[in-house]
């Protein structure tokens, strides 16, 4: 499962850098599908990948989280600040803790939360891909092979 | 790994439902970004997703399967025709096959062709959804949570 995450991750840091290419506007541009703009989508999957990972742990929301996306920049940073607490979770991943329920609600199998949020960030990259095309740009590739991931265990 | 196909494989029928409802029209319409039409889509998901079973078995490629997908029914007939050798092949997966090369090319390791595949249909799973929205339609749920699949082991 790791790999689909570190493949996630490379992703999204090569949507940061296509946005850095791109002008302000078109990021903040309101478009049909998704969440609505590509900014808004980037934090998005940045706020629900943590979002989970607090669920999964029983830790509480983070409510100050929703107010910072104005920026490119500060959803980049959001993203580098929520990561190291992700990736150690993921990194701690057993077999054991498939059949787990999450220690908020005590309702989602923590496996299948964590396929789910694999899946999410793909689903909105996708979208993403699209509105880039829209805009005359090309999009980050989605291939995961050739990135040379670690195969997980 | 055989969760997120099944994951894959339900979100993929429930587009085929969702096609029956749409206009025909709007099926081969030409769209920006991805393959260029939401049947294209479906039937490009459907090609690459056997293609990358024939080439880890070292079988040759379905020549004429490029020229099927002139009509939703014949996507969903070959989708439903390559079906049963993609799910066996999935379904054999062991933890051992990781880092073994593809049976054609001796180049790609198996897990991440594995992987590859995954990631490839939800991200057009995803430009689907946007389209989706523009011709005013409700997309497909992306959501893996809450379709009760089993967890692989």
């Amino acid at each position: 499962m790791l790999t689909l995450f570190q493949y996630n991750w490379q992703v999204r840091n090569e949507w940061f850098e296509w946005c850095k290419q791109v002008p302000e506007d078109e990021l903040y541009a309101k478009r049909t599908g998704g969440v609505g703009s590509i900014l808004k989508t980037l934090y998005h999957i940045v706020e629900v990948e943590y979002s989970w990972i607090q669920i999964l742990q029983g830790k509480p929301d983070i409510e100050e989280a929703f107010h910072k996306y104005d920026t490119l920049q500060e959803v980049i940073d959001l993203s580098e600040e929520f990561h190291p607490e992700v990736e150690e979770y993921i990194q701690n991943w057993s077999k054991q803790m498939e059949e787990e329920l999450d220690l908020r609600f005590n309702k989602f199998r923590k496996g299948e939360v964590l396929r789910h949020m694999i899946t999410h960030e793909i689903h909105h990259s996708g979208q993403l891909s699209v509105w880039s095309r829209e805009i005359g740009r090309k999009p980050v590739s989605s291939n995961l092979i050739d990135r040379g991931l670690v195969l997980s265990k």
